[in-house]
């Protein structure tokens, strides 16, 4: 699975912690950082992120291969990996630009909401249509609306 | 000046930095929170800070005496030093609870709010009698409506 | 499976964000506060998690169930749910105090490792035996060293 | 006085909160990316940031002027005001590249210490010579070492 997609972090001191390394939870404010920029960088920001209720994370995952510390630049690289009904899954990978070396894989999985009701929505044809050019055969879709 | 209010906070392992203390932007984290408890043990949460709009920071400052390490426990005082026309001001003194030493003073601006228009208001006189009856002589009123 | 073990923390204004409910990063927080307790409180807190080196997270994982919200106050059971040879399985469940709905549940997993060498190490007996004591027959262990 | 120097940074979500604006701690973990930055731009990483010890922070301030919201992009200007026997000062301001409005100012003041006493020590000529010939006649100086 390849990814076509990358943004750089560079990590801030108050996202390391005592032990000298990145806490692991900052590496979900780095994904979600990398979400929206892939969002945005095929203008579809407004419909998935802008906190107006239309979608929903409900599954976060991380697994950290090596560790990342104050002042290091990060590559990462995301994708939207499945679309369901009416989930859509991104997925991650973090890897230090100076060394070369995988940091973190994660995945995030978000479901798409309509704000009025709270309730699960169909992920749009229009969207849909979008992540399918950009992502082609590597994206899985298990349902089309 | 005395404080007849604190709260305790124990330092969680991401408010730390590379450094191996509390990265200095958390004692703001710190403040706010003691600020809320200061507020809700006077029943007074509701107008001054559950984010509906009510009221406003404009100015936030801190000086760092010594260092907070992970798993530390902070005893935070904090008072209402003034009342303006529209404005309240916190004052606030991060004391470490096992050594007894003082690491962090600070002070705290904020501005009431008519949600509705996003001007200033006067403080209503319900929450400068509550206050001015916790806080006796030590509050300074330079004003009243 | 059961939970002997259980914190509370109330969520903080910057553990929220604009979307109105605490950002899903913030519960790898509250996962860390709550297992810090557990072990502060089977007084295994050096060997497992004060930044000197001793244990290294490779594995973070959440389902998020339903939002919290700014002020609420969590209930974070926590519990070690598995011993590998050198691993440690943590389980979590967020419950939502007031209204008695479950907000999240998670899983980290740590691996002991040797400060002088970074490399994994056996999770001790000792430490072995003093969670065996407290998880009873929940506990799975799949290698004893 | 004038500004030499800037970075930006677009507001990411965990950085709001329930308010829908960004929490005002964040400004300073702004102001920490701009500083390492500006200290990057003059190759003094080292000496002034990188959590080795080699100086503390005793004072913070800011003014918030005007919100920033999620996804705003944030031009923050640094730049050292002035600097003491052992001390150097930082200021900063921070606005709103869509907008150009000011969000932000904000002050802090660092302490050069000797990491192997943990004492104040004399800001060092070469660092003194390096941030003069930057900022110019702006810079105050109060003393010479």
């Amino acid at each position: 699975m390849s990814f076509k997609f990358s943004t750089e972090v560079r990590v801030r001191l108050p996202e390391t912690d005592a032990v000298g390394i990145v806490f692991h939870g900052y590496f979900f404010t780095y994904f979600d950082v990398a979400r929206m920029d892939y969002l945005r960088n095929l203008n579809l920001v407004d419909p998935f992120g802008t906190g107006r209720g239309m979608n929903l994370i409900v599954r976060a995952e991380a697994d950290f291969r090596s560790p990342a510390r104050f002042d290091d630049v990060l590559v990462v690289q995301a994708r939207v990996s499945e679309i369901g009904k009416t989930s859509v899954s991104f997925g991650f990978r973090v890897a230090h630009r100076g060394e070369a070396r995988l940091v973190a894989e994660g995945r995030t999985v978000h479901v798409m909401i309509d704000p009025a009701t709270s309730r699960p929505v169909p992920v749009p044809q229009t969207i849909r249509g979008t992540i399918r050019a950009f992502e082609g055969s590597d994206l899985k879709e298990r349902s089309q609306a």
